[in-house]
């Protein structure tokens, strides 16, 4: 940590400063300018001394004018941690640099005439993994919140007619078990971002994790949420840009396109763009979807139902199988040459 | 819901809008202008019509530009639904119109001393209620998590000492049962504020809720959280403006006052204010609260410490015991002149 | 428009706003629901009508719950009034549809050597328009304000010896003028998309106006400051989306790459990125311009320097001229597969 | 300045930038840690050096992680300049510490009776000044742009009759000329708030200037647009807080309330509150009003009109002349307990 004390402090207030410093287990190097005094902190960080937060304590100190962090507060996630970018499978699927892989499915599982159709047309278009909610995170209690555990069954169906792998959201602690015995990716939704029992339960598990970017949630708060899963023990996690929220509402949220570029700098894990839910409307879809290609990002998850004009949830944002399928065409020229494999 | 139809749509275009309402069960009236037509959708919405969204499906018929909602998507806790205000009570303590309710205490309980000198101070100084997390939301993995149930014991020792009811936070749907042994108010977090399994399950109890508007939660979006609560029965719910997230980073949130007069026409529930965590510095906090009496609010949740340079969590935003002392003499003057009993 | 009347609003209300809309010149079309009365308001609005304001006086009315527009307030640059996309010409340099036009060059003119080495350097890579500041809006009076008119003469230069015509910013009604002698493209910046003053002037010349989004502004409302430009007669308009403000810092701006597809849905006019303010980092400019010509844009806007680390401004988002030449190579790439012309 | 190395910077590397600090003119203070090491900068910026941006510069150096910025960039404003509070004189009416001075009129001037009328009706509620727009800054360039000079006589005519100064807006550099006739301040709206070149025309005078938060303006950037106009020699500025774009859309704009004890931290100069274009809704000024005497703010600018219902423009954010009369009354007997003149 820095501290930068204020223009003209005293002294004694520096000395104070100093002292804290010292009792809260650390080193001082002071550096004294015309104006002003600027104290480096350093010193490792034991787990113990973690569990209180020295910025707040030393911020409050007579005299001191800012403190600012130098060290990330994410440690397995950061890039300094692991240089080489990570890899993560998922029953023999890669998602990872050189790789551009495509999850899609329905918003909502609805049925089963529209599991198979909606599968087997993503699967045939190219898709590699298959997406689909039977626990759905609704804003209103009376709308519709999902199979439970009848969806979850027609996405294994599904998944044995295909191969697909499942990939699918866990909101409640307590369905953890259940999800468990279907997904093959436990997807953590944008509301969950912040629901750090969640997080810890399902750092527990050796499943992948696919962890969805929150509206308000910052760059470093992403990977903050993805250390509480990797500090359980569980380090296969995808990260997930799916729109924030801002002022404008031309679009549901605005696609925050430059976090792919970002988290590069800053991570070794996965990230991939969840261009639907960023949208809220089909039609800009496949032009999202090509800008998450090309700024370098890992993969998509995309919402396909083979008739979204019935669709229970989202229907205005899903595409159509045809159009699915035109997109992946899109997406794979442009794969090509920038030399990832789809 | 009213349906706006593309300029020039052709007449096959809104017959097709037209069945498409009949349909899904509602009644349609047509207005057509001179280069738009425009079309009513009435009718009362049954909860199983709920279950799929009109909206979003008539927004994807042919020739339609864009779909409104008329109706608000919230019942029981709207003011259309109840006119007269609601008042919660608690233990004997009224938060609701023509109080200002002053709820203080630690950020976190962290032992005995502090939570007995605490709470006699605010106590005092004419805190109604206690508050203090024994399980804390920290976005870093690595810092003090809570005491638990050991901070859940120290808060009934300051009850029984002091007399004052416990509002303190649950975030684990695993532990509300310990929680609902010890606490007065339950409070939901501004990161649990969408957390939809958690929020039906204290819907469930018949203990007053507290429930924090998230960062970026619309205050639309506040009082569907709040029909998630009231739709499995528990009224007792009362309303908490913190601070949004916005641009703005001299402030640690930006306190959104005007929630306050807005809600206040939208709904009859309970309106308070947190503005520890919207400045995030204790020397803002005594503007806001003046702020807040005088905008409407009927009360404050609010950090007090009595030693804040040596807490473990929030340091830098609460208060002194003096500090909140002199504030409370402010606030009861103005609460004179504006009729509010306190 | 359409009015939504409070729910159970009484007949005199009703009759109060049919009276005040055919006072106002407009025809009501009345729809009473079961609950609620809705009125489309219908009419063509003469350019007198539109001095005042119906929507707000509307709103004002007993009974009124909320009044939506439903016409688009901007004329000549909707898709409506102009299905067609337009291109416009610098020079003999298309700017539209079917191609990807890269404008570069350095954030500020500072000196003969650095445009000479600097424009030749663009050129060679394919850049087809040159940039550069010669007015530069500063926050801080105290930094370098641009070297005015001795700038644009190096620009001049820098043109004659590449014949790259020149894009650049005026800021100021009063140097309109002499910034017309030697620009090919005037830029309006950020800071001034609502000098509605500046706007009208630069409607009254011929040349080709770069329109920048302001941080805050919404696509809705940069479509009206185009407006501002085209209603004075001036249609050669080119839309820029150059990053919004958000609560993310991790990046200068939160380049908001939906803009692209929803500009196209809504109007004509070309759409241009500027990947370089939107990251304010180096690092992140190749990700960003790569995004932009697979979202669909119609060309970027990028700082080039031939040694950002002697820049006197944004030297840490400026690339080198070899970062460009590596970029240009990459996006004519992607432009093949896409059948875009560079 | 600071400037924070990388983990494990090369020793080189750290020589690099202490050779660059030199270059700059400054001086090094080198703290090594155990992986860090960080390097304070310090001397005194002279007006040439700070033409050039050196944090930009040395983020750019090799090894460089991140440079903070220490010093505030805004002098003339700041409170470490001028440590007691400033007062305004307009025509002998105060604005500043002590005193709540209330500004007050309608939106647009429209007409000799609305004048006369309002402005008889707000002074004798006991308004001190006068409001109006002359020139009006509409987003939709078909909407009423005010009356101009016929605007500014009707306002000098309400000034004659009541004595109130007048506070008007000037949005053109080539109308300031004509206004200063007739103005006694100088308003610069929202979206002039970087408009560099009027700052420092209004700058050259020695009127008061009103200076209005711009949608997306920081609180810094704020001040340093009061820097602008101070840096031209005029000091007697009044910075105006009227609401931020943030998501929330229940009111116009998010009053950004905790920026009157925040600019009170940072600067002597007053700060008064625009509760109209903050709630954009007549039924939340008054609540937003009192907000603003008890937070601290030094006055109020508030639309009123004599008929709102038939006002050409914002007829839904003025307040009727009874309604401001209550208001006057609940804020004087706030005043009364908070020690302020009114």
């Amino acid at each position: 940590m820095i501290v930068i004390m204020k223009k003209f402090a005293r002294d004694e207030q520096i000395e104070g400063v100093v002292k804290k410093i010292s009792e809260l287990g650390f080193v001082s190097h002071v550096s004294k300018g015309s104006e002003r005094t600027v104290i480096g902190v350093v010193g490792e960080f034991s787990k113990d001394k973690l569990k209180i937060d020295p910025l707040s304590l030393l911020s409050m100190e007579n005299g001191v004018e800012t403190v600012y962090r130098v060290s990330k507060p994410y440690k397995l996630a950061s890039i300094e941690n692991r240089p080489e970018p990570t890899t993560v499978y998922v029953d023999g699927v890669a998602i990872g640099e050189g790789k551009f892989t495509v999850i899609a499915g329905p918003c909502s599982v609805e049925n089963h005439h529209q599991m198979i159709t909606t599968t087997k047309g993503v699967k045939s278009a190219g898709a590699k993994l298959l997406r689909g909610g039977a626990y759905k995170p609704r804003t209103n209690p009376y709308t519709f919140q999902g199979l439970g555990e009848e969806g979850l069954k027609l996405l294994k169906e599904s998944k044995e007619l295909t191969g697909l792998p499942i990939v699918t959201e866990v909101m409640n602690p307590k369905d953890l078990d259940l999800v468990l015995e279907y997904a093959d990716v436990l997807q953590i939704g944008a509301r969950s971002i912040q629901n750090f029992a969640l997080l810890k339960l399902v750092g527990q598990t050796t499943k992948p994790v696919l962890l969805k970017r929150g509206m308000s949630t910052t760059i470093e708060e992403l990977l903050m949420s993805a250390e509480y899963v990797m500090s359980e023990g569980n380090a296969n996690v995808i990260l997930c840009e799916r729109g924030i929220r801002t002022f404008e509402t031309a679009t549901r949220n605005t696609l925050d396109i430059s976090a792919v570029p970002v988290l590069k700098k800053l991570t070794h894990l996965p990230v991939i763009i969840d261009p639907s839910h960023a949208a809220g409307k089909r039609d800009y879809v496949p032009a999202l979807s090509k800008a998450a290609i090309a700024v370098g990002a890992d993969g998509l998850i995309i919402e396909v139902h083979y008739k979204p004009e019935i669709a229970i949830s989202d229907a205005s944002q899903q595409l159509t199988i045809p159009e699915f399928e035109n997109l992946m065409k899109d997406l794979k020229k442009i794969a090509q040459v920038l030399g990832k494999e789809m």
